[in-house]
C-alpha cells in the first residue's frame, strides 16, 4: 500500500510537470467568434475551418498550407471618412509645415493647412503620392518607426474621437484568433504602407511584422558616422493593391492562401487568386451596411469602392458578410 | 489496495495522453552541433545562444526577436565551381535551344551550347542578366516552380556527381536546427532568385517559403481563359545582394536580426546591419579553407569573394569559422 501511494505521488508529480507544458496549447473557454450573430456567415466560416483541420476529410489542409490573408483598410479597421494613413499624412504635414514655408501656397499642402479636405481630393492620385513622399521619406527606417509609434499613441478618429487603434473590428480580430487557434498563419495584405502598419499590427491583431505585406517605398543602405542605417527615399517601390496583391502574396509569402478576406474592388484579384486553386478555398467580403454603428457604403464610395467584387460574389461563392446583421458588435468600445 | 491500483491506472492513462501532446516539443537525444569539432567556434555559438534563452540575463531575447538570417550560396550549400543557379541556367539553355536557333551565334548562349565556360564569363554581368531573363522569365510562377522542382530532382554537381540537393553543409543544417530548437526563426537572405530557392528550402533546411528572402523579377497578374496566373516578366525587380540584403531584411522581415551568417563580401552589409544594434548580436563568416573536402578560396575568388569582410572580422568580433578545422564533416555523404 505504501509503495502504491509512493508511486501515485511520483506519477502525480510527473503529470503536473507534463501538464505545465501542455498548458501552452490554446485553451478555449468559450464559443469561437462571440461577436458574430448566429447567422449563415458564421456557420460558413466555421464549417470551412472545421473541414481544414479534419484529417482524412476532403477539405483537410496541412498546417503549413493554412495561409489566411486579410486586407486591412475597411476589412480589419475603419477606413472612413478617410484612410487612417491619410490621417497620418495630414497630421505630418501640419507638424512639418514650419520647415516648409513653400507649402503655404503649394497644393496639396495648402489645402491641408487650410483644413480643406475637398481641395486635397482635387489633387487626385498624384497629389496623394506627393503627399506620401513628403511625409514618408527623408528619414531612416528607425526614425519613421518612432514617428509612426508616437502618432498612433495619440491620434484620434475624427468622428468617434477614439484612438485609431480602437477602430479595429472586433469580429475580425476574433476571426484572426480563431483561424490561428486552428493552425492558420494569418497575414495582412494591404495597399497601405508596410512600415506604417508594422509598428501596430502585433498589438492590434496578433500579426507580427514579418506577416505584414503592403506597399513599399525604396530604401537605401547608408553609413552615418560609420553606423549602418536604411534611408527612406521618395520613390515608390511596390504598390500592393488590386492586381498587385497576388504579386505581393507570391513575392512575400510564396504560397497560395486558402482563405482571403477583403472589402473592396482593390481586393478583387486577391480573392480571385485565392479561390482559383482547385482545392477548397474560402473568400469573404466585409460589406459595410451599418450606417449607425459604422459607415454604409459600397458601389459609389471613393474610398473602399465595392462594385465588381460584389457583382461576382454569388457566382464565385464568396461569402458577403453583412456588418449590420452578421455582427453583434463592430467595435470593442460599443456598449 | 484495489482502489489505489485503479487510481494508478487512471493517472497513467491521463499521463499517457498528456505525454502524447508533450512529445510535439523538441527532444534532444544528443549534444547539439555534432558535426562541429569541439573548438572555440562551436563554444562561441553555443554561449551566444544560451545567453539569448536565459531569462533575466543580459543577453536574453524574447522569442519574437530571435531572428537569424543565413546567406545561402557558400554558406548553406556549395557555390563552386559555379553557383547552383548558374548550373540551372546552363541546363535550361540547352533544353530551350531547339526553340531558339538564334542562340547558336549569340552570346552568352553560343558559349553555353559549346560548353565553353570561359566564353560565358567574358559576357560579364550583362551576359548573366540576359541569361537569367532568358531562363527565368516567360512562364507563369506555377510553371517555373515545376521546372525548378524537376531540375533539382535530377541535376548533379559537376565535381562530386552528387545531386545538388546533397551539396548542403551538414554543420550549417545542424546550426539551423539548433537555433530553431532554441526559439529562433531562421531565414535565408540570399542573392539567389527567391523562386529558385523556395521549392527546395523546406526539404533541405527546414525553412518554409515565406522565410526565404532573395532576388526577384517582376511578376504580373493576368487572366488566361479567365483563370488568374502570375506571369514572370524579363525584368529585374530587386537584387538581394550586398547593400540590398539589409534592404531585403527590412522589406520582407521588418525586424532586425540578432544572428547572421555569411561567407563573402556580398554579406558584408548584412553582417554590419545585424551587429549594428546596441543589444548583443552575433555574426559569423564561413571561411572556405578545405580544398580537399570542398574548395579553398577567399580574397581572389570571382565567386564568393571574401576580402573586406575578412579584414574587418576580428575588429568587429565576427566569428570566422574555419571549415577545415571547425567542421568534422562538411557534407552528409562523406564517409
Amino acid at each position: 500500500m505504501n509503495e502504491a501511494l509512493h508511486m501515485v505521488a511520483k506519477i502525480l508529480a510527473s503529470l503536473t510537470a507534463a501538464l505545465t507544458l501542455v498548458a501552452a496549447e490554446p485553451v478555449f473557454s468559450q464559443e469561437p467568434l462571440p461577436s458574430w450573430n448566429d447567422t449563415a456567415a458564421r456557420s460558413r466560416i466555421m464549417d470551412f475551418v472545421k473541414a481544414t483541420v479534419t484529417e482524412g476529410g476532403e477539405g483537410y489542409f496541412a498546417p503549413a498550407d493554412r495561409i489566411a490573408v486579410f486586407d486591412n483598410d475597411g476589412t480589419l479597421w475603419c477606413e472612413q471618412p478617410y484612410y487612417i494613413q491619410l490621417g497620418f499624412m495630414l497630421d505630418r504635414v501640419k507638424a512639418l509645415a514650419p520647415q516648409h514655408p513653400e507649402w503655404k501656397t503649394k497644393e496639396p499642402f495648402k489645402s491641408i493647412l487650410d483644413d480643406d479636405l475637398k481641395g486635397i481630393a482635387k489633387g487626385g492620385e498624384m497629389g496623394i503620392v506627393e503627399l506620401g513622399m513628403a511625409t514618408h521619406a527623408g528619414m531612416t527606417t528607425d526614425q519613421f518607426n518612432t514617428i509612426v509609434n508616437d502618432w498612433f499613441a495619440a491620434a484620434k478618429h475624427p468622428k468617434t474621437g477614439r484612438l485609431y487603434t480602437e477602430m479595429t473590428y472586433l469580429p475580425m480580430r476574433e476571426l484572426l484568433e480563431y483561424l490561428r487557434a486552428n493552425g492558420f498563419t494569418t497575414y495582412i495584405v494591404s495597399g497601405g504602407g508596410v512600415e506604417f502598419m508594422r509598428p501596430v499590427t502585433e498589438k492590434l491583431y496578433g500579426i507580427p511584422p514579418q506577416q505584414v505585406v503592403g506597399s513599399t517605398i525604396v530604401t537605401q543602405y547608408d553609413l552615418v558616422d560609420d553606423e549602418p542605417v536604411l534611408n527612406r527615399l521618395p520613390k515608390v517601390d511596390f504598390v500592393d493593391d488590386g492586381p498587385g496583391k497576388p504579386v505581393g502574396i507570391n513575392k512575400f509569402i510564396g504560397r497560395k492562401p486558402i482563405f482571403a478576406a477583403g472589402n473592396s474592388d482593390g481586393d478583387y484579384e486577391m480573392l480571385r487568386w485565392t479561390t482559383a486553386a482547385k482545392e477548397p478555398s474560402f473568400a469573404m467580403i466585409v460589406h459595410h451596411t451599418d450606417g449607425n454603428r459604422e459607415y454604409a457604403y459600397d458601389r459609389q464610395s471613393s474610398i473602399g469602392k465595392l462594385d465588381k467584387a460584389l457583382d461576382e460574389a454569388e457566382r464565385r461563392n464568396w461569402l458577403v458578410v453583412d456588418m449590420k446583421n452578421d455582427w453583434k458588435k463592430i467595435f470593442a468600445f460599443e456598449q
